[in-house]
């Protein structure tokens, strides 16, 4: 149903109320209309989706444009789109809300189902659609992402990484990429030992009598632990253990080891492993733990790319991995994270918003109609914010990547030149960066889908709301592919070595402009004269940008102060250590710093007809980070007197101001992330807004899978949900004879 | 083991660097006496518990005199623990954590199980040890505590409060407080009514020709949701619905409605209900939806102390329940979820901060011993802020029951007195408060829980470590009985109602102190000198307090403005609507300087041992909120000169100083909270530090659960965990016939 809008808004006017009279209109006028009809008429279209299509009619800019921009180009953004139905057609996808009823067991092998088809399909396919293929599995099931992802970017990126050519040839030849006969895992953390890896504990001893290694788990702390893939489904592992050759201790080296024999599954000789069992989400890979008994594998299994081992046990360090690659390869894994945590917002607040959009609660008098959710100024504080974010994190992951790969090719085309030695310093600047940004957008993004869960009230702690399990399957991303403190203080360590360098260097990266000008920068005064200034763009960059410099001079001075002999001779470490609450603190800000002005520069580079909307939510992130969210980064614009108390009350009146206008186009907005209703996976985002009906339509069905569960394995499976709609007896009902009964029939003490 | 120390701090030196290195010599001499041992050995004793007791010899204070003054004395706290010990060993209390491993439907009956030998207990015992039990209970097991809490507090608590004498009477001789033949749930929420309780749809048409009540589910929004213990537990409910007579909509009345039949369970006709299915957590709680198709109810079902109706549907409103009651059992409920809020984040650091005392990751240097996470600086500021905060929210908790209960006495006592006028303003501030406690205690320990589980790495993602559990099951209580931001701006909404009316005001309530000295309180400067004044806890209240009245104040400037001509003449409803925002800020930062200054006033009132540690949690907490966490509470004070920016570096400096000093208490502190390993239910949390062998024991006894589960159903159960320590051939693989073989067999492509 399309709708002509019954009065366009001035501009500048207030939007968002123009919108909430006509949605109250047409509502009502519709409500009327069906009280008229048979009471089933009344209760089926009770909450249909015209709140939404009025919304829709009053989107201030052209919503897929915004669409092609965020996704690199009209093309691409089909191309994504195509994706996605091709995946929501495929059989092995289908109903994967199901995963919410299923038991665990059923979880996992529909991981293993999905598996089956997907690795043709990825052999036939450009790199850059793969990504983009990883990026929708990422959201459409974390769980066989991450099966996956085990083994083709960590086992098999190990392997290209670590193994010299003959090593990769041979591997590849005998099926590894295909999933022939292989399937992957990546065996590093221990129960003892996860960020620090060269701590790790597991031995490859060399014997040169046999030519083989043992590899050997010495303790209880040296049990690999967490690894993905192992309990059930991994055959090979790349195995993480310590060299150890004529008595010497040659650090840590990957190893290629078999762990069951395809043919029958059964554990090679040696090898024990055991299910790691419940845990909090991605409930369908199935992480194990591995024990080595003093295990036999050939010379070779050592991947010898950078450090060989010859007959006679001689250990020999060959051409270290060029520093850009590595460099490249981290990036790339960081960022990769996150996007996925830009993905995630976007979920939940497109679930979000769209539900505000339609749930209605309190009226303000007897006879009007209740006041929508997305209508209330402190629904719009809480929900504006987070769509800030979600972009912000989008358009920072976005351009990163575009970044380190422009870097990369340059230093590739012309190793030698200028450029190059910008480029390598840009990389490095990227790689401090990607560390703090891994960290900082997981962070944000585990904030951003709790408070979109509980704005949703009592429906967000349903399972089939979605966020529940998004929240769980998300947050592992905090502690994973690098524990996101030690991310941040390796952001915060980089930050400090190019302060203490700024002087040394022939140019900072522009991502560290700021320290390059520090006492410009810490000598800046806010030219903003009234609330609306806080509205450019470049006027915030630059408050951050001082904000940051003083943060990390901060820092930078406390570490000089406890290197020096007054402040106690410390060692760098210790005194790096002894600053950390200073390095996160610099390292926060500069993570923020880092999203405002990728974001900034991504309005600049906008086709005008999305600027302004996407200016106003620059703004209002910026703003927030500023004034509302922890750390208290506007005390320091005040204490340095970044700002005056009076125009830090003006950006106050600006970051308020913002919220009903980036409201009015609050749901086109969410819309431009195109995220179909088949990844929300959520009744509460339907597209259509028919949250209601499709919510209770999910719950009954939910029950009657349960009870059919439950009746398949004969009254003993799952049967949570076993009463249903049903008129139950207590025949059928689970544990009325064993528990009700005789609660209800005992006789009373006297 | 009992240690001497080696060396006895001076005060004032770092105690906590002594005590790291007093735990290293100590630790590396017992492994050095291992290492002559054979292997199995050194295995088996790796993580011993000797950290923890060196930690607990260097013991500031009198641990146990903590606790007993944490739990109101002496008696009181060991009473306590003779609770805790009795549920322990409740058989059907034991091992509580299987939840992890067992499918849902078996959680749910243990609830039920739970439910037998209670009731008698507690109908025989003290109401105030009855809600030490609930405490406890709430802890040992939340969906247990959840169903029982549906019975007594709501269920029966609702027709005890609105019952006339008669109905109670009648209704308890049946067996409805017995649980006999009866089993009760609490039916207020509709598919579209939660917070707005008078907008709720489900109807009760008095029908004189019959004396009934026609009760009836109009619409598919009208249908009750979420109810607890409908789904498969209850027989009877208090049900919602509005009460219609004569064409006359009399608003919503409570009705005590039949359900089930006791004897078989059957559903009474027109009564349909299903299961809420799949939720974040809770899951041994069963929540049900339930409609009624014209259901008839006899006249006497309506609950009619406030409001009866007559033989002729004629409706009557009798005296209204007294204030100070109602009052008076709000308060009790929104601290009753302040308590359980101090008692999840006693959880949640006692496991964080005993885990930190063990693991170690990362040394400075190769030879060094690695380092104990909670001697990293960055650790300690991560943590000791949780820990500050479990204590704040404890004793204002505790308080607030106190104060109400004292203001309920004396208007008993001496109902007409000044005092009693004074003592009737003290509740009304504290039901102000205690809305905004609800929330910011229950929004605190979400985020104290989600921040101590991110803390332990890898680890706690696993379900055995507890706090992923922890989380989900109490992140409910910000949405349920009265929804966090509902609550949050209803505290708002107080604060400056007692705002406009504070000069007409005889006196405003202590906790309000700061509205009637508003001039004063905004014309604060603060005196302190140096940063060792930021522990004064009188100068920290006072500098909360005028944050708080300049809060109070802006919002109330803007609400008077929105009523003025100039600002729209709104009408007060829409005032506050758009104020809201402020509001809630004013809100947030009242409700964090009430929990500081009844921190302040339980130090002052402390022995005199204990008072140097809770002195320094206590500044903590606030300076903690004031400089770090969300709202920038110390940019309000540099903005209105409260604070000069000389002062806040101050505070910073001192801010920085306790986090070491607070550490060399850590695990004393958190011993002081007596939890026992059963209710911690974590590995990592253990009393003795044993934590691997504890957390890899459970992990394999995990496996071996639910091989025996799958077993038992025949396969089709739930096989999450099949794989075990055993070593799997293809036969016994839950999925390798179905998806690995197939997939390792397949023929290429060519
Ligand atoms: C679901 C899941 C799947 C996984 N899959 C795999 C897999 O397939 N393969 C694999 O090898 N691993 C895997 N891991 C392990 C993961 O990589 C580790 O958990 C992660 O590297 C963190 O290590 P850790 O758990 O040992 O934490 P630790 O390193 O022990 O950290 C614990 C805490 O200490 C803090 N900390 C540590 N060092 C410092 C420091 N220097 N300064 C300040 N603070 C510090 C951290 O911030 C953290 O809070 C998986 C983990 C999970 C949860
Ligand atoms: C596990 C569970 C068990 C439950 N058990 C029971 C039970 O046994 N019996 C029972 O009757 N109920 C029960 N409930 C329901 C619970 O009481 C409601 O969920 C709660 O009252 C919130 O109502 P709602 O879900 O309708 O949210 P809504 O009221 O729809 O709120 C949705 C969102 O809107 C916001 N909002 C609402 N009004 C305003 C406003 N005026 N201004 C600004 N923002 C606003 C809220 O902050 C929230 O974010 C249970 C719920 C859960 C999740």
């Amino acid at each position: 149903m399309t709708l002509t809008p019954v009065k366009r808004p001035e501009p500048k006017q207030l939007r968002a109320h123009v919108i909430q009279e006509t949605v109250d209109t047409v509502v009502s006028a519709e409500a009327a209309r069906l009280a008229e009809g048979p009471e089933w008429l009344t209760q089926s279209q009770e909450n249909h989706g015209l709140p939404l299509s009025v919304e829709r009619s009053f989107a201030s800019f052209p919503v897929w444009e915004l669409t092609h921009y965020l996704f690199g180009g009209r093309e691409r953004a089909e191309h994504r789109e195509r994706l996605m139905s091709d995946i929501e057609r495929d059989p092995s996808f289908m109903m994967l809300d199901l995963k919410h009823d299923l038991p665990m067991g059923s979880v996992r092998e529909a991981t293993l189902r999905r598996a089956r088809n997907f690795t043709e399909t990825i052999l036939e396919e450009h790199e850059s659609v793969t990504r983009m293929r990883f990026d929708v599995l990422a959201m459409v099931d974390p769980s066989f992402m991450t099966r996956v992802g085990v083994h083709y970017a960590l086992f098999w990126g190990t392997i290209r990484g670590q193994g010299t050519t003959e090593q990769i040839v041979d591997l590849a030849s005998q099926g590894m990429l295909l999933l022939k006969d292989f399937f992957g895992c990546f065996a590093m953390t221990e129960l003892g030992h996860g960020s620090n890896v060269a701590g790790l504990q597991t031995t490859a001893t060399f014997m040169p009598e046999s030519d083989e290694f043992e590899l050997h788990t010495p303790s209880l702390l040296a049990t690999k632990w967490w690894i993905g893939g192992a309990a059930e489904s991994a055959t090979h592992a790349v195995v993480f253990a310590r060299l150890l050759s004529n008595g010497t201790d040659y650090g840590v080296r990957p190893f290629v080891v078999q762990l069951r024999h395809p043919q029958d599954f059964a554990l090679c000789f040696g090898v024990t492993i055991g299910d790691c069992g419940a845990k909090m989400g991605r409930h369908g890979i199935d992480n194990g733990w591995i024990q080595f008994n003093r295990v036999r594998i050939p010379r070779r299994a050592m991947l010898a790319r950078h450090v060989s081992i010859n007959r006679a046990g001689v250990v020999r360090e060959r051409a270290r991995g060029s520093r850009q690659l590595a460099y490249g390869a981290l990036i790339t894994a960081r960022v990769q994270i996150a996007v996925d945590a830009s993905n995630a917002c976007k979920r939940a607040i497109t679930i979000a918003v769209r539900y505000a959009a339609v749930r209605r609660q309190f009226s303000p008098h007897p006879e009007a109609p209740e006041t929508r959710l997305l209508d209330y100024p402190s629904h719009q504080a809480r929900l504006m914010p987070l769509l800030a974010d979600a972009f912000a994190i989008h358009f920072a992951a976005e351009r990163t990547q575009l970044q380190q790969q422009a870097c990369s090719e340059l230093l590739e085309a012309v190793p030698e030149s200028p450029l190059a030695v910008r480029a390598l310093a840009d990389l490095k600047a990227l790689h401090g960066t990607a560390s703090g940004l891994k960290a900082h957008s997981t962070w944000l993004a585990q904030r951003v889908i709790e408070e979109c869960r509980q704005s949703l009230g009592g429906h967000g702690y349903s399972s089939y709301a979605g966020l529940a399990s998004l929240q769980a399957d998300f947050v592992v991303q905090c502690t994973w592919d690098g524990d996101n403190t030690v991310m941040a203080l390796q952001c915060g360590r980089y930050l400090v070595a190019c302060w203490r360098d700024r002087t040394g260097r022939a140019g900072l990266s522009s991502n560290l402009a700021y320290l390059a000008t520090l006492e410009q920068a810490l000598a800046y005064r806010s030219p903003a004269r009234r609330a609306a200034d806080f509205q450019r763009l470049d006027l915030l960059v630059q408050l951050y940008s001082s904000v940051c410099a003083h943060l990390v001079d901060t820092a930078g001075v406390k570490i000089e102060q406890y290197l020096s002999p007054a402040g106690g001779n410390m060692s760098p470490d210790e005194a790096y250590r002894e600053a950390a609450p200073e390095l996160l603190r610099a390292a926060r800000a500069h993570c923020l710093g880092y999203m405002l002005r990728q974001f900034a520069e991504a309005v600049t580079a906008a086709p005008a007809s999305l600027r302004p909307p996407l200016e106003k939510l620059c703004a209002l992130f910026g703003l927030h980070h500023l004034i509302e969210s922890a750390g208290a980064l506007c005390a320091i614009a005040l204490e340095k007197s970044f700002l005056s108390p009076e125009q830090l009350r003006d950006a106050r009146d600006c970051y308020r101001a913002l919220m009903p206008e980036i409201r009015a186009d609050a749901v086109p907005l969410v819309d431009s992330f195109a995220l179909p209703d088949f990844i929300l996976a959520s009744p509460f985002g339907r597209y259509d807004g028919d949250v209601y009906r499709a919510y209770f339509d999910r719950v009954k069905f939910g029950s009657t899978l349960s009870n059919e569960a439950a009746r398949a394995a004969g009254g003993s499976g799952d049967r949570r949900a076993t009463s249903g709609p049903v008129r139950l007896t207590g025949q059928e009902h689970p544990y009325f004879e064993s528990q009700l009964k005789p609660l209800f029939r005992r006789t009373l003490p006297e």
